[in-house]
């Protein structure tokens, strides 16, 4: 692919080394077997932080470069202190967040330079749903979430479009909160 | 309640405000009609940033006592520039969180005093999905998500467990996970 050869960086995406890995795992299968990983402690009241340290991938433990520490509380109106967004919240960045990483992959592989691509998520949510106060008419959880792109590029409306699609197509958060995803709870006491 | 009123902060929770504010809830209902946000700008490759700041509430515009960032990027075995945990990270992180904070209103308000409540979350994923070198077998999110609770606290296991079980019932992220959750996405261009 001429583009990429010229272009081994565009977007911020090496496509070579992107590429070489895609076909490595078609060569080997099984190094796509990954498993993530979060660690959370309670701190008081509503107040609770997680951290991001290894996870299983390519056959291996492997180790983010940094630790990275997050913090989720529910704000004052929920009769939390605010010390962090909520958990619902960081759901709306992880779709922004998947969806984005994806654009630029995909950008990149069809030699499309990207300039600017923002996002904001908006998820709404009755609280009614949480607080056992409907008759089960209302959900848990967002009745729905809506991402508007704001994209720029060398490239027309259409085909950007497209790289956003392409990317809804393979995004592994979308497909978490679209599809049902079996969730396990154990319980350690002591 | 006596418990409540001799423990007006168990667990750090202000079980008082938290039981008058569900009553203000059942007195208006509609003041339950939340919108929470987050804002993305794409930095390069596959990494990005997300802002928290305001969302809609209690038929008003609220903001978050202060404004917090959140990293997402991929790591280098899937070429990215590790900058920060993945999307899918978060999803975890948010299911954790979610649950935990229930765990505490819910002993709250049931009256247990809780010392210690820890949780790691695993995620199980097959990147041959995103990948899209299944044969349609594979999907591009988790095939399973796995919550492992250590909680410690002034109640026999069963009665912990069954706080677990309450928080589980009226979680926000366990329901987006576990049933559809309808995302929008929009595209413009420019």
């Amino acid at each position: 692919m001429t583009v990429t050869t010229e272009n081994p960086h565009i977007n911020g995406v090496d496509t070579a080394t992107l590429f070489a890995t895609l076909d490595a795992v078609k060569g080997q299968p099984e190094i796509a077997g990954f498993q993530f990983r979060a660690a959370n402690t309670w701190i008081s009241g509503t107040h609770s932080r997680s951290t991001f340290a290894g996870f299983f991938g390519a056959t291996q433990e492997m180790e983010h470069k940094s630790v990275t520490e997050v913090d989720s509380d529910h704000p004052a109106v929920l009769v939390g202190q605010d010390e962090g967004p909520t958990p619902v919240e960081y759901v709306l960045h992880a779709i922004a967040a998947c969806l984005t990483a994806g654009v630029a992959n995909v950008a990149a592989a069809r030699g499309v330079r990207l300039d600017k691509v923002t996002s904001t998520v908006e998820g709404d949510i009755d609280l009614l749903g949480i607080f056992g106060m409907s008759d089960g008419t209302v959900r848990n959880g967002y009745e729905q979430i809506k991402v508007t792109f704001h994209i720029e590029g060398d490239a027309d409306p259409e085909t950007l479009r497209g790289i956003v699609e392409q990317s809804r197509r393979r995004s592994a958060v979308y497909d978490v909160l679209t599809s049902p995803t079996p969730v396990v709870i154990d319980v350690v006491t002591g």
